[in-house]
């Protein structure tokens, strides 16, 4: 089975400004093989038991959400970073979402029909640096009254603020590959040789 | 299986401007197994020895996409709406697409590293209305090179003038439920019952 960890050393780009090009493999084109390896790791680590959706950002968090939600049976749900002409204001739920590497702000909305207080989300995403993505679904699942059971994350920068943001939160934060540092394009991993999937 | 023509009778909205809303199961809240049968169904229609890659659009095209690319075991590839941080202009082919429902234009953007003239590639979409979509796609191929092996398509508003475009570029275009009509908030097929999946 594919590795992550692996796919990150071989593959992956350090560009200026701490950001980590894994566009072969994981979020302009995407291998397949590796977000089902993917899906099965947060599958191992999170309880099924009680999550009725898997809720991500568009674009990059579909392809590892969809897998895990394939996997188990359950929807998937993804916010929109642009309104649609067919939802009305009144009809999301929205959240202001400030991305540190582009230097801009997005509002992330969700249809209000598809998130309820009835809910048990657990969120995924591709990336976890400064926790701002995360923690706009968690303030769109607020406001639906929904239960956040988890965030699963494929690669985060544990040297960035995000995990310590969510972990205040109180959130139960999983990451497949935690990178300890970018320095002068070099990649370094908190857990050296971890496996991705089971 | 699941069947899209009845989901889309179930579940699909219709709007003015001859819009269908599917977000309940398509393209904001996505079902996997409905998702399943449509990566089945296009697997049944298209020849896969010679397709290297799917191609698609961010981000309703990537869940049917990538669930093909699963099933036949090869990458998957989304343009891309912005263009990110980290490509730089002369690293892309890129192609305006116009979209009539919101009257914008957006430039779609695919890494020179990630299309080649080796490569074979299969379209896949959620909606095919006026083309403009997939046609961007196509002039990306070409300035690669890589040939087109035809565009799968979920939902195609037979009504409107995508198909004819796209046969007129000579290109074979397979859709799954093809809409004859949107007339007063009723939907009909042009292939009513035709079951999706295999």
């Amino acid at each position: 089975m594919k590795n992550l960890q692996t796919m990150i050393k071989e593959q992956g780009q350090v560009f200026p400004g701490n950001v980590l090009k894994v566009d072969s493999f994981l979020n302009h084109q995407i291998d397949p093989e590796l977000i089902k390896a993917i899906a099965l790791d947060f599958a191992a680590y999170f309880n099924r038991s009680s999550i009725t959706k898997i809720v991500t950002i568009e674009a990059s968090g579909i392809a590892p959400a969809l897998m895990l939600a394939s996997h188990w049976g359950i929807p998937m749900l993804f916010a929109k970073k642009s309104q649609p002409s067919t939802l009305k204001n009144d009809h999301v739920y929205h959240s202001p979402v400030y991305s540190y590497t582009k230097q801009t702000e997005t509002t992330i909305s969700i249809d209000k029909a598809y998130l309820t207080s009835q809910d048990r989300i657990l969120i995924i995403d591709d990336f976890l640096a400064q926790g701002q993505a995360v923690l706009g679904l968690v303030e769109i699942a607020k406001q639906a009254g929904a239960q956040v059971a988890g965030v699963g994350i494929c690669i985060e920068k544990s040297f960035q603020a995000g995990r310590s943001r969510l972990e205040t939160a109180g959130l139960d934060v999983y990451s497949i590959c935690r990178i300890a540092a970018l320095d002068q394009g070099k990649i370094s991993f908190l857990e050296e040789d971890k496996f991705c999937g089971q």
